[in-house]
């Protein structure tokens, strides 16, 4: 009996093990799907445009200004030996592989010439001290490095890709006895972009134009050969990256394909449940790191729809219509019998990111993005006629608006509250708008409210002012809405970014997830979709 | 006028740049002769045995001792993460490129590894901190490397060849949210030897085994692919290090195709007046360091009789003799109407080594080592029926020897002195005899005085004692000979070395003529030379 009982546990494992993964027959051929459309890069040499002196100041950005110095030829004029410590500015923000040469100047080297290199992307990263690292990342993504080279004259290059505008080249090791110069550097940029966006109208503000510029030089940056949330760090895609990337890729560059390979990767990377993990790596081979992001997996569906509406790639969407279904399930399990979710549960079950703000109460986002996910995710279905796979959407949609109207809304302050602590946050209003339960006037009450109440939540980094901005221009506040992005993305501009920041807080240059300012990314995707807006909605940011 | 005169100028100019080049129809074949003769080199991969613990321990070399710990199993076992600062011992010394491979163990890799490697060829160069460098020689020649890994898994060989037995490995960078461990270490090591030498007689004191056999490991390790001075630093070729690595070759692994391949390579790197620069480097193409040793340049002409002695290659030894005539030369200017060396003037003019000992004066050795040189090519004319050549050497060495004997020998003391304040060192009475200015009586009553002068000048490093041992030799001081090695080289092998050292004072672990004990080569070729006497005089040292 007792054996038996065994046969059947082991029979019944390996069959619950192939049932598992839900996917099984399809991921090959997706992954297939993905590779085929593999970009391209696009590879330019670039060379420094000059030498800066990196000089203390309070009121530049993190404490540190780059003040144009000398001419590059200055570089290359005569020994290295008394340019320890040189600052190359190259004018942009590259990413690539960076390559120099060295030779002989007196005598020959009779030993190894050993050089520390940093790469920047912004001022005060090359110059304040990594060590002691007490940041909550890996050390590594910073990027300082060694190199030894054993004979000159030499050409080496970094094997490591580096994203930066500043090269700092520190000597930490030479012979006496023999001189050297550096007689050539150069960056190997690349980027996956081949296209050149349309021009703003005439006229457009020079702050916006500005704006739309750094925006567009950010997701170039970031379009590899997936859109990476980072080219610095996490050099990854990530679903919520994507997202917004994907939207300012349709437009700006119009690359579609990229966005088609990135849909197939992370379907064909999925959990065997067919969840969606977060994120994904290309190399060395692709994997997923498995952890399932709620909001992300959601916001995949959203991915779809908007490159269906923007290709009509009915073959490639209809393939990947399960995954969408897929990951409607994965809330309706937090779905109490008062219709809110359970956020709690599922903050403890999966990570709700919705922004890097500590504190922040998500109960009222995470009942707006199931809301709108739902919603977009049903109206896809009509597009492919798939209405009957989610035929339970329409009225889910309406119970959960209800839910959240009754219990989330404040009807003495006239904004939307979360939580036991009923906190009031630029989240909470965002998502009711874009999930529906807001009309445009409560929407556009709801902001204008917010700065009368003392302990309102701001965001915390550009991915949360994304849809606060998409939500205000819903709610048809034009004005407000030109002027958060002057003010919020604007202040980077005024900072001297020349792609938008990770992080970025007005109110404090070092503000920093990872207890680390310098490992924070200063180009990253999320901060792109001023490209978005302003080409979406010319009669609020092109007049 | 001025016009014909600065034609007249460059035209001579242009005739005595041509003239000046006295090999100019031989280099580019003598270059080829030598890439011929490259040997191919024996890659053998090697596992380290184990992980040390590097103790303290003040009656340690350099106050550090290697102490077993685990089996090296308990590398790839767990987490690396709780390893970092682990030491590795290949148990025995190693030249050439190191591998290891990474993999994860929990979750993925969501960022990149930093590790710091230190190669180190004795235990305290593993565990000294080598910042702040005060050493006269490039820091860059110390083999601390910093390596990031931008994906796990991964292999990653270091580029720089590497000289060690041991490896440290610190983290300096990794991911909070995932785990890995080292999966895989193993150096490729390179020698160009590939015959075994014969066994010493049964019997042979078991401390004149280990000095052979350490001795051996020694040369096999500087044999590239040309005799390397040290595979640690300086990693090239040096006439004196050639002449002691030729000896010790012919005694043992008998490849004197490396030694013909030395002797074209600096015949064709010579300067434009035929006289051989002291050292020549390979790559990135064969070049000089643009440096005549004066006492170097001389030694060439024994290194081409011995080889010819060797190997009855006479084709060889014809091509380069006008080498051999034209070092001659380089000394003459110095000889003085008292047919003693001005060797004040001759040491502005050229570097003359001899020893790395301060203070040491090198008139008498200069004066024997130039008749040892004149008589030796003689003898090496003779054997190529080339005496015309150098008709005049036979009444040379006379005089030299005559003024030698005359004014560097003290028949009070019985000692051979130098210089103004007639110095008594090992090096003069070592050449002395060598010269053949003392008989054999003489030189046995020098060296026994030695001890009893108070202010004796001893040699400074194992490149002397070599030149001391012979001459000791010959004046059959056969039992202190073997004392000398005993205590010399058997001190070496008494505290703990693998192979010998650049630099070794009995009484001074500390000793370094570049500020910095660390930055010296530990595995340094011309400290391999027990390999010859044992094995040429086996009565000295096989009993």
């Amino acid at each position: 009996m007792r054996i038996l009982i065994s046969f059947y546990l082991i029979f019944s494992s390996v069959a619950q093990l192939r049932a598992q993964d839900v996917y099984k027959d399809m991921r090959a051929r997706w992954l297939e799907k993905a590779r085929q459309a593999t970009p391209e890069l696009r590879e330019t040499v670039k060379q420094p445009i000059g030498v800066v002196s990196m000089e203390r100041d309070v009121k530049a950005f993190q404490g540190w200004r780059a003040a144009p110095r000398h001419p590059i030829d200055s570089l290359y004029t005569g020994s290295f030996k008394k340019k320890s410590g040189i600052v190359l500015d190259f004018g942009e923000h590259l990413t690539g592989h960076f390559t120099f040469s060295v030779d002989n100047i007196r005598g020959v080297a009779d030993a190894p010439l050993r050089f520390k290199f940093t790469f920047a992307e912004v001022p005060a990263e090359a110059m304040m001290p990594y060590d002691p690292y007490q940041g909550t990342l890996s050390r590594a993504w910073l990027q300082d490095e060694i190199v030894t080279l054993s004979e000159v004259p030499a050409t080496y290059t970094f094997s490591r890709r580096l994203a930066f505008r500043y090269v700092k080249i520190e000597l930490l090791g030479s012979s006496r006895y023999s001189d050297f110069r550096i007689t050539h550097v150069e960056a190997k940029a690349t980027t996956s972009v081949t296209s050149t966006p349309d021009a703003l109208a005439p006229g457009t503000n020079p702050m916006i134009a500005d704006i739309d510029k750094i925006g567009l030089t950010t997701l170039k940056e970031c379009m590899q050969t997936v859109y990476e949330d980072g080219p610095k760090r996490d050099r990854r895609l990530w679903i919520g990256d994507l997202y917004l990337e994907a939207l300012a890729n349709a437009y700006s560059y119009k690359n579609h394909t990229l966005t088609k390979r990135c849909l197939y990767l992370l379907a064909a990377l999925s959990n065997d449940k067919g969840y969606l993990n977060g994120n994904v790596f290309e190399k060395p081979t692709p994997h997923p790191q498995a952890n399932v992001l709620l909001d992300y997996a959601l916001l995949y569906n959203l991915v779809l729809k908007n490159y269906l509406e923007a290709t009509g790639d009915k073959e490639t969407v209809i393939d990947l219509w399960p995954v969408a279904v897929k990951q409607l399930e994965i809330a309706k399990p937090y779905i109490q019998k008062n219709n809110l979710l359970d956020y709690e549960k599922a903050g403890h079950d999966y990570w709700l990111f919705f922004d890097w703000r500590e504190g922040l109460d998500k109960q009222a986002a995470l009942q707006g993005l199931v809301i709108h996910a739902y919603r977009e995710t049903y109206a896809l279905a009509k597009l492919l006629g798939k209405e009957k796979d989610v035929a339970e959407l329409p009225s889910l949609v309406q119970t959960l608006t209800k839910a959240a109207r009754k219990n989330l809304y404040d009807p003495t302050l006239k904004v939307f509250v979360s939580g036991p602590s009923r906190q009031v946050s630029f989240a909470s209003q965002a998502w009711m708008v874009l999930g529906g339960v807001a009309t445009k006037a409560e929407g556009a009450q709801a902001f204008r409210a917010l700065s009368a109440v003392k302990s309102v939540v701001y965001p915390g980094a550009p991915y949360l002012y994304h849809y606060v901005l998409e939500a205000m221009i819903q709610c048809d506040l034009k004005a407000e809405s030109k002027t958060l992005m002057m003010n919020y993305w604007g202040g980077m501009v005024s900072k001297g970014a020349d792609t938008f920041w990770e992080v970025y807080d007005p109110l404090n240059d070092y503000l920093t997830p990872y207890n680390a300012f310098v490992v924070n990314s200063y180009c990253h995707a999320w901060s792109c979709t001023p490209v978005y807006f302003i080409r979406k909605y010319p009669e609020v940011f092109q007049q």
